[in-house]
């Protein structure tokens, strides 16, 4: 396998820092550029730890992707042979408060970085998308042609780099461009060494539910029961960040197939499980109850959203391979090991 | 009339440039910040002797937005009431081979001013939009509640703007945000001293009419006459830039209102007018014979697009005044008296 150069932005990242370790282990060299604002850079220190003597191929830069200078100085330094863009503000409720701010990290920063790319002939980008592109979806499974629309500034962001990324495509046939809309990634390494630490309230219900299980927060509030679903809460598409994170592997060797354009790609299970199932499964899993309180619908909220993964299956040659079991497992093994996210070693983790 | 500071970015431009002599017509203080990039500065010091004693009242930076500390210094120099924002690359051809390019220049700059403004406490914006947000509308007249799209990286650029604002207004209600889009303008400031002086190939019809009477190029190329309107050619609305002008003192009172929030209003004068019919009224208005070409419809190009100018018309009382014979008038005069634009008094004007 010819080590290839990758470079990584928001590598420190949740599902950053997992694909990180994936491509290690499958014999690239990464190159991992992040502002640490809302990553922690020991990810990327235990990260090269289980990738034992594959670490060696692994390099961080902390770098804000507007900083046009110091990225060209990355980009001078390594020839890239593909990019995987995850950077970005992610918090659905924070954008809704400061739109500007995402507006200004996630598309300038893709901006910038699609500059720099172009300027030094790197035009392979696997970008990091999502499934809230599909807002409320009149029906289920989602498939890639649907309609795509943006329920708050975040979800805008995700939708406005897609466009971007398909008029750069539709400007230079050289660009080869996968865009993976995740749906709802949860768990994390079977190590228990990496996972998801979510800065203040987490925005996902799993990350709410592990901080719940390690006493951090009281209870977990479920918005609507009321929903037209198998138990009146909402259902999502749940998919192991590892499986996620394989997923990329899977674009990263598709970006090699010389008829690629800019395509859209569902990473997903194609399986539907509510609020109530997931928390049950994670009781399972943790022995841990997990106190609730049913409160109202959240305005914008979806009823049901689960992927069709036909098309990466056919073309990425990926499926899905862990369950809800799996996630819950891992998810509790990261939790109970680091209560505090990378930051466990701080004195207040009073249980 | 209490003279008001009004910021007016891309103020040298061509619609900029009739708009800041109406508001120093109107009493209020203009400061023009522009990067000339595709304008000129004489655009200003002929405006600056049109508005004569009210020209004092008109100070120039060639600042480019997205230089923020520039911009920071501006608006620590002076507190403005209102910010009219034209700035921005407008050529559609060109955005399609340099999407990045405009996605640069449109977004950045805008989210750069925004952000300014925010801090200085100055969030009454005016914001340049355009009807080609309306894509190929399925019927006419356009109101403001037609759904939105866009047909290439301008018009993406316009319609992720208008985004931004209702989300930047959905933060922080203090915001006033008026949001005009444009139909076709057309004309000049009857003095015959300013004007449209596109660079390149002119993108729009009467730019391009105008070149080839002035004898800078042979034909005009008609694009597609098999068209399902009157004599088979595309129809618009073209509205006068002087009336266009008066729209955005109008859209400025109305920020006064406090129960405004973040609306658009189209600027147009709700009649549609052909390609044939367009060039017929300007070749009455300069005697000229226009040599057409006729070629195959230009994809993208919608058949129908014209205004509903009720909303305008009742909330901005603002109304157009002038039809295409002063339209054509008034173009022919300033072709004729600036063959080559501001560059006129350049060697190579050779008739």
């Amino acid at each position: 396998m010819m080590a290839r150069n990758v470079l990584v932005s928001g590598g420190a990242g949740y599902i950053g820092s997992h694909t990180v370790l994936q491509l290690l282990l499958g014999g690239y060299s990464v190159v991992v550029v992040d502002n640490l604002d809302n990553s922690s850079a020991v990810s990327l220190q235990r990260v090269k730890k289980l990738a034992a003597e594959h670490g060696e191929r692994l390099s961080f830069h902390q770098v804000d992707l507007r900083d046009r200078s110091a990225l060209e100085k990355i980009f001078s330094e390594t020839k890239f042979d593909a990019v995987i863009h995850f950077a970005g503000l992610k918090a659905v409720g924070e954008s809704v408060e400061k739109p500007l701010l995402y507006y200004n990290n996630n598309l300038v920063g893709t901006i910038t970085l699609l500059e720099v790319m172009a300027q030094h002939g790197c035009k392979n980008l696997v970008f990091s998308s999502s499934a809230t592109v599909y807002g409320s979806p009149k029906e289920v499974p989602c498939t890639e042609e649907f309609p795509i629309s943006a329920l708050n500034p975040y979800g805008r962001t995700k939708l406005f780099i897609e466009e971007i990324c398909r008029d750069v495509y539709g400007s230079d046939p050289e660009w080869k461009i996968i865009l993976l809309r995740y749906f709802n990634p949860v768990g994390a390494h079977p190590s228990g060494d990496i996972g998801e630490d979510p800065r203040g309230i987490p925005n996902n219900l799993m990350p709410f539910v592990q901080q719940v299980a390690v006493g951090r927060r009281p209870h977990l509030t479920v918005f609507g029961n009321d929903y037209n679903t198998k138990d009146g809460t909402g259902v999502r598409d749940y998919i192991h960040v590892i499986d996620l994170a394989d997923g990329h592997i899977a674009a990263l060797r598709k970006l090699e197939d010389c008829k690629i354009g800019c395509e859209v790609y569902n990473l997903g299970t194609g399986n539907g499980t509510s609020v109530l199932e997931m928390v049950d499964a994670f009781e399972k899993a943790s022995g841990k109850k997990i106190p609730l309180v049913i409160a109202g619908r959240r305005p914008g909220d979806a009823e049901v959203v689960y992927a069709s993964t036909e098309r990466a299956e056919s073309e990425l040659n990926w499926k899905a391979k862990y369950g809800i079991e799996e996630m819950c497992r891992d998810l509790w093994n990261w939790a109970s090991n680091n209560p505090y996210g990378y930051d466990s070693s701080s004195e207040d983790n009073s249980h």
